[in-house]
């Protein structure tokens, strides 16, 4: 994996967040402040500079800007100089901030699903032709596509419905239900 | 779908919310702030009662009231009573909240990348037994397992890797770069 180049992240050691260990508490404290996600949609979208992404998000320009901060230090986007004088910087996504994608296609569709009735945006797959494929049949039509995406198990090959999942609690003294006791059983 | 039974959440019209009209800044909206994926997390994980939602998130009693409270007016959670006198009750997910499950998966796959080392919980995906087949051959062990996950497009078949996916805005008056000028090119 050509993860392995990139440095971790790694701003939220488990110990020093409050509450269950878990990685999904660990993202959000990394992403999870208000504007952060929309900030990273708007690089993702391929709108870099500041201008834009406060326009597009709507985000007051101070808090914006502490967010851009925080999500550099966290190692999920970084800051490219397009001008000398005066010093001007675009803002892209690492991969860590472009593997956030699968985040924020899930909002879309919750957002699609139960909240608006339109669907103001739309995520398109446009899959890599295989090598000597090109222009040998006439399916350029299907080759960008709205995506349609399922989520499948590698291990049984089965979509994965909601009502098929749990989880396993690794974290030490803890389990599903929250911290095991030590001793006699409190709570 | 049996969705078309239950309302929607639709706390928030797309005019409401500032920036571009998108579902993910719609879902954030509803399930954004503060503590409120960490609450459904909990719920997911089976812990229906504030005392151990409170406990398990670290969240501040007062600020998870509040968020319990929203998200039962975004139709997310429901309250249900467990105890008459004095009046006690239990959350749990409705539909959209149980659909939410893609997005803190997301996030648990994100921080489990990028920012903890270790994993502290794993998705276990137990898909159903198809019908007459339960115990026909010794393929249980293999029945409840680590969901190892892809996303597969239902179009074309491939699995979607991130740089194959873009962005159809079809909001009206925006495009991919921001608000389109009605009149002449202004910014």
């Amino acid at each position: 994996m050509s993860a392995a180049q990139e440095p971790r992240a790694r701003t939220a050691p488990a110990l020093a967040l409050p509450g269950r260990p878990c990685s999904a508490a660990a993202a959000l404290h990394v992403v999870g402040e208000k504007w952060a996600l929309l900030a990273v949609r708007e690089i993702f979208f391929g709108n870099h500079r500041f201008e834009a992404i406060a326009r597009n998000t709507g985000a007051p320009r101070d808090r914006l800007a502490a967010r851009l901060r925080s999500l550099e230090q966290a190692g999920v986007v970084e800051r490219r100089p397009y001008n000398e004088r005066p010093p001007r910087y675009e803002y892209h996504l690492t991969e860590s901030g472009r593997d956030l994608a699968p985040v924020i296609r899930a909002l879309l569709d919750w957002g699609d699903r139960w909240v608006l009735e339109d669907r103001p945006v739309v995520m398109i797959h446009e899959p890599a032709v295989p090598t000597g494929h090109e222009g040998s049949h006439g399916d350029t039509d299907a080759h960008a596509h709205e995506l349609d995406a399922a989520w499948i198990c590698r291990t049984c090959g089965e979509e994965v419905v909601m009502n098929t999942l749990t989880v396993d609690v690794r974290a030490p003294g803890w389990d599903r239900s929250g911290p095991r006791a030590p001793g006699p059983a409190g709570d």
